[in-house]
């Protein structure tokens, strides 16, 4: 069984700490979703943002995994999105479409217009959620990850309205108006550090920063423009006493900037060697992938040896946490998950490799 | 003007073949397209195959920016969709949709059922175009580029059919089938390779492989089942006599792998330093690149500055071929294109830096 010794002596968090665990720890991002019947039951009756604003609901879902899979943690059930309407921001989902911002912040009068209500009333559902997925997690010495959008990311919902993708308005208002980019992205980080800090308190004992975008930047762009965001959220949350993942996609030409995050765990995407990234990202920090998703549509044989390649890459050293480098696919069959979770526990690294 | 003494001794194609130059060589990918009022007009008239299927009109807009900026190079109008017509798959462009394959590879019954028409029949009419746009370019001393999609990146409109986020269809198909894999990328190495060598007799002076999702792939992945078919059909390019351009996005992780490509020049994104793009690939190779492309939508100082900062890293060095990260965005200033081209020729390097 994961756990170990309660939650904080557990792989996971161990591994965040680079200490040596007794077998590699394996989470997968979206390890709640589609592709479980559990969830598609829950969705034929509930829009997603009803799922995310109702702490039961949101509890449930995230333990649906925990309940199937023998994960090494859960993570909070909520969406990137919905914190932005601490600064006045109306999100929303429309099918096909994917997430919404309906009042996009475009010019000076947006940015100096945005609110700032307090950030535990606009997220009081996630950090229910949160409360309630921990008492339930308690006994079984299992963690709870909390997680945000990093600032870029959310910026980029925030300005263009959507999902999009070149994100073009956005990187347009970045390079041709800095001095607003620098307005909005200090309320981004005020939001998202208390967000987090909320988040730990509520009892998160990690928490993951989603920096879906940061791919879209150049080295000099992401120096600029993202990074001391990243950094200033981070120390936040790190005051908080959790470990801090960050993750990004797209990022394997500016892995040396993406070390400077101080993060304690650097999640990364399969488009590079784990190992080789983990030399780049330097000793200081652990590191969370990096399965490619599709691999989980295979058959087991392919993915049993993808998965190997994986954790040979880390080699078996402290610190690596066994992940994919995106979300689940909803093609992912169910049973697949099972025994790559088991494979991962039961993987047996030889002696001086 | 561009050109120096005629198209074999011009900026560009030495660039190419890493010698020294006058001024940086510049051209930009998409540099004919909606961005300017002329391809708006034509398109007002034609769909998008039409243009593509009438050597005459092609070979227009291949030079309507030839016309309007001083670049170094001209690059035939044309799509990689239509070559795989030589398969005898049915191609089209959907409005809002993009290109469509409407008798997508699926199963093995599909991939043996796949034609080998005469490649230069299936493509008269861009073979034609070059032919056009070279008598066209001759009395300018401009050098005309040929391209094709790279094996991989047809193969995932082949399979999956369209455009797509993830290709989860293909990569499904590669890792799950690699035997049919392995049949479907011959094919397509012989359409590409036949389909290059046919350019090059048609008087493209260089051929540019375009691997858009090349990013898609993991390392492992990439090594077996794109890089074989690209060194192929680069191989039989090179034999023709004319310098081959490999440009990918997303590759940043993998770099040291598509320096193994024995391209003359490997084109990169605006997602790394070009300076360390180069260490890494080795200077074996020259480097075309990479300005991103959401630059020439800002003002022009801001635009001046990340130009001069693509310039810097490639250092002066022979063998930099200037042009964006990607191709040009719709949104994007004649104006901007024309003083970006001007500012690159125009460009002083500091004595021994």
């Amino acid at each position: 069984m994961a756990g170990m010794t309660g939650p904080d002596g557990s792989r996971f968090l161990r591994a965040c700490r680079r200490e040596p665990v007794d077998r590699t720890p394996v989470w997968l991002m979206r390890q709640a979703g589609r592709y479980m019947s559990e969830y598609r039951e829950l969705r034929a009756k509930y829009e997603m943002l009803e799922l995310i604003k109702a702490p039961e609901l949101s509890c449930q879902v995230t333990m649906q995994p925990i309940e199937a899979f023998d994960l090494d943690a859960a993570i909070i059930f909520a969406d990137i999105l919905p914190p932005l309407e601490g600064l006045g921001l109306k999100v929303g989902f429309e099918a096909g479409e994917g997430p919404i911002v309906y009042n996009p912040v475009r010019d000076e009068a947006d940015v100096l217009g945005l609110a700032s209500l307090d950030v535990e009333e606009a997220t009081w559902f996630t950090l229910e959620a949160i409360r309630l997925a921990r008492r339930e997690l308690e006994s079984r010495g299992l963690p709870l990850i909390g997680f945000s959008g990093a600032p870029f990311t959310l910026a980029c919902y925030a300005v263009e309205g959507g999902s999009s993708k070149d994100f073009t308005i956005t990187k347009r208002l970045m390079m041709g108006r800095p001095d607003l980019w620098r307005q909005l992205m200090d309320k981004l980080t005020a939001l998202v550090g208390g967000y987090l800090r909320a988040q730990a308190r509520a009892g998160a004992q990690a928490l993951q920063l989603f920096d879906t975008w940061a791919g879209l930047l150049s080295p000099e762009d992401y120096a600029e423009f993202a990074l001391p965001y990243n950094r200033a959220v981070i120390r936040e949350a790190s005051q908080a006493g959790v470990p801090v993942i960050y993750f990004s996609t797209g990022t394997n030409g500016l892995l040396e900037l993406v070390a400077r995050s101080e993060a304690d765990v650097v999640g990364i995407d399969w488009r590079i060697d784990l190992g080789e990234a983990w030399r780049r990202l330097g000793p200081g920090v652990a590191i969370q992938g990096n399965l490619d998703p599709v691999a989980l549509l295979a058959d087991w044989p392919e993915l049993e040896r993808r998965a190997a390649g994986v954790l040979e890459s880390a080699g078996g050293r402290p610190g690596h946490i066994f992940n994919l480098g995106h979300g689940v696919l909803r093609d992912t069959s169910p049973d697949n998950v099972r025994r790559l979770v088991d494979f991962v526990h039961q993987y047996h690294f030889e002696e001086g490799s």
